[in-house]
C-alpha cells in the first residue's frame, strides 16, 4: 500500500517532484505535515485543514500514550476514525517527547525511562513498545524509536548515541515486520559529517520505505541546520522519500526542498498563530499592533484563505485582544493555509522548471524575524 | 423595514408561531438568540451558527463600547460586516452589563457613570449615548437603556427606578427618532405585579415596535420567575414581538414560549459547552466524566449536529480533558444547535396545534440540573 514516485527532477536544483501513495490517499511532494500533537491540529476542523490544502498531519505519539491511551484509541477504530480526519496520518515515536518533556528520562539499552509530564507516573517506551503504540494508533507512517541528543554535544557521545539509535532501529523494524503501515528510519549524527554519514549507512542498511533527518533544529543557527541538511540528505536513497524532522520557516522548505527533501513538519504556524504571530506575503505580521485597530485590509492581501476573505486586519485584532476562541481559529487557519499554499508553489516550480529565486515574502528581513520567534 | 406578524394562535397555550422582518431578513418566532458578546458567538464560526439554524445573534453594547469601540465598528461597516453576520443582530443598550460588572456604578437623572472592567476608566452613559452607540453598531433590533434592579430589592427602590426607566425610555425614543433600526421598550417593576403593571403601561404608552421584559433570571427561583413572566407577558401588545431577556433553560423556552414570548437570549448553552456541561436527549451529560473515557457513541444519538455526526464522547471527552481549542468548538456547535433544535420543536408544535406536553429530555432531574449550573 505504501509507494513513493519521483515525477520529476528540477534541473536547478535537488528538489523533486514525487507522490507517495498511502492506504488513506496520496500526498503530493516536497509536503508539509501540520503538526495534530493531542489528535487535533489546534483549533482547527479535518474539513478546515482540506480547504487549506493538507495532504496529511502528524501526531505525536509520547502524547496519545499518555493521553487517551494508545488502547483507546485502537477500541475507538485508530487514529483516524477518532479524530474523523480521513488522509494520511504520520506519528513520530515518542523518541523526541520522552527526551524534550522529561530532563530526567533515563536511557539503558533495552530502552528509555520516563515521568508523564501530565502525572508524573513512571514509564518505559522500548523500540518495541513504540512500535506497538504507532500500531495501535494506525497512523500511514511511522517512525523508529531512537535518542534524541541535545545541542551542543561531545562528538563521543553523539557517537555512542547513534550507535545506539541504529540498533534500536533493528530493533524497530523487526516489532514491525508483519504491519502494513510503513516504517521509517532516522539518520541521527548531530553536526558532525563523518557522524552523519556512519548513520545514515546503518539505517539505510536495515532498509526502510523512507528516511528522516533527525536532531536537527535543535537550536544550532540556520546555517548550521542548513549544511547538516544539505550534507545529508544525497546519503539517502533517491528512489525513497526523506523527511527532514522539525523544520521550519518557508524559507527552510524553499532551501530545503531544494536538496531533495519531500517531507517536513514544524509547530511554527500553528503556534505562531496562537501568539499573533502572522506570515504574510509582506512578511511577518503581529496582529497585536496597535496600528491594525481600523485597519479594514485583509491579513494578507494576495491570500484566498477563509480568513482572508472574510475578516479585516481590525476585527482580528479585536478578537486577539479579546482573548477571544475564534481568533486562535482564524489565525491558525491563515498560518496553515500560506504554509500549504507556499509548498504548493514549491511543487509548481519543480513541476514547471523554474529556479527557485522567488521568496515568501517582499520584506528582507522577515526571514531572521520568522527564526526567531 | 420592521415587522412582525403573528401566523398562528396556539391554542393549548398563549403561544403564538410568527415572523420578525427585519432589514437582514427574517426571524421565525418562538426563536432563541445565541449570544454574541464581544462580536463574536465564542469559538463558531458565522457559517456554523448558520447550520445549527441560528437565525439572530445578540451582540452586548456595552462590551463593544468598550472594546474595540463603536466608533472603529462603524468605520468598517458596522457590527454585521465587522463579524461577518449577514443575518439579523439585536444589541442590547449595554444597562445590565454597566450594573453587573460595576459594582460602584452611580446613577442621576442624566445617566451612569461607571468604571471599565478592562483598564478602570471612567465613562458615562446616557440613553442619548446608549442609542447613539448602538445606532453605530448598526443592529437591526436595539434596546432602551434602563436601570435593571438587584434582586431583591425594596418596593420603594423598584418603583423609583421603573421611573427612571421610563423617563430615561422617553429620551431614548427621542433619541433614536430618525434611524432605521427597530427600538425595543424594556418592562421593569421587579418581582412586584403592580409595579410591573404600572412600567408595562409608562412603556407600552411610549409606543415601541417590540417589547422586552426585563428584570428576571437575577436571582429570584424559577418559580418567581414564571410567575412574573406569565403575569407581564399579556400587558404586552399582541401585535408587537415580546422578547424575554437571559432566559433561560429548555423548559424556561417551552414554559414561556407558552406564555406569549417570541424571543429569548442566554449564555448557557455557550458557557455551559465551555464548562463541558452539555444538552442532551437524554438529559444534562458531564463530557469530562470518566466513564466517557472509551464510549464510541455520540453526545447526543437523537442529534444530528456535526458534532454528533463525526465525533464519539471519548473523543469530546479527550479534547476537553486536554485542554484543547477544538473542544469548546464542538461543545458550543452541539449546545447551540441543540438549543435551535429545540425551538423548531415549539414552533411545530404551534405550527400543528399541539399540545406542550413534551419535553427536552427523558430525565426528570435534567431541569434542576440544568438550573443550578
Amino acid at each position: 500500500m505504501f509507494k513513493y514516485e519521483v515525477l520529476k527532477q528540477h534541473s536547478h536544483s535537488s528538489a523533486r517532484l514525487g507522490v507517495i501513495t498511502t492506504p488513506h490517499g496520496n500526498i503530493e511532494t516536497p509536503a508539509f505535515m501540520p503538526v495534530g500533537t493531542q489528535a487535533t491540529v489546534k483549533s482547527l476542523s479535518p474539513e478546515e485543514l482540506k480547504t487549506c490544502g493538507a495532504q496529511i498531519i502528524l501526531g505525536n505519539t509520547y502524547h496519545l500514550y499518555l493521553r487517551p491511551g494508545h488502547e483507546i484509541v485502537q477500541a475507538l477504530g485508530g487514529l483516524h476514525r477518532f479524530m474523523n480526519w480521513d488522509k494520511p496520518i504520520l506519528t513520530d515515536s515518542g523518541g523526541f517527547q520522552v527526551f524534550s518533556l522529561n530532563k530526567l528520562a533515563k536511557v539503558t539499552e533495552e530502552g528509555v525511562t520516563f515521568k508523564s509530564h501530565i502525572d508524573g507516573s513512571t514509564h518505559i517506551f522500548s523500540p518495541e513498545h513504540a512500535i506497538k503504540v504507532q500500531q495501535a494508533l494506525g497512523a500511514d507512517i511511522i517512525m523508529t524509536f531512537d535518542e534524541p541528543m541535545p545541542y551542543p554535544a561531545e562528538k563521543s557521545a553523539v557517537e555512542k548515541s547513534l550507535n545506539l539509535s541504529t540498533r534500536w532501529a533493528e530493533r524497530c523494524k523487526v516489532a514491525h515486520a508483519k504491519e502494513a503501515q510503513a516504517l521509517f528510519g532516522i539518520v541521527q549524527g548531530g553536526m558532525f559529517e563523518d557522524l552523519r554519514t556512519a548513520s545514515a549507512q546503518q539505517i539505510v542498511e536495515i532498509d526502510f520505505p523512507g528516511y528522516a533527518i533527525g536532531g536537527l533544529s535543535v537550536g544550532e543557527d540556520i546555517e548550521t541546520m542548513h549544511e547538516m541538511a544539505a550534507f545529508t540528505a544525497p546519503l539517502l536513497p533517491r528512489n525513497k522519500p526523506r523527511y527532514l524532522m522539525g523544520v521550519g520557516t518557508p524559507k527552510d522548505l524553499l532551501v530545503c526542498s531544494g536538496m531533495g527533501i519531500d517531507m517536513f513538519d514544524c509547530v511554527m504556524p500553528t503556534r505562531n498563530a496562537r501568539n499573533g504571530s502572522m506570515f504574510t506575503s509582506q512578511g511577518k505580521l503581529n496582529i497585536k499592533n496597535n496600528k491594525y485597530r481600523t485597519d479594514a485590509s485583509p491579513l494578507d492581501p494576495e491570500c484566498d484563505c477563509y480568513t482572508c476573505r472574510n475578516y479585516s486586519r481590525a476585527y482580528l485584532r479585536h478578537l486577539f485582544i479579546a482573548d477571544e476562541i475564534f481568533a486562535l481559529r482564524l489565525n491558525t487557519l491563515h498560518n496553515i493555509a500560506f504554509y500549504q499554499n507556499w509548498m504548493q508553489k514549491i511543487r509548481r516550480a519543480i513541476r514547471e522548471d523554474l529556479p527557485f529565486d522567488f521568496s515568501w515574502t517582499n520584506d528582507p528581513k522577515a526571514d531572521s524575524e520568522m527564526s526567531s520567534s
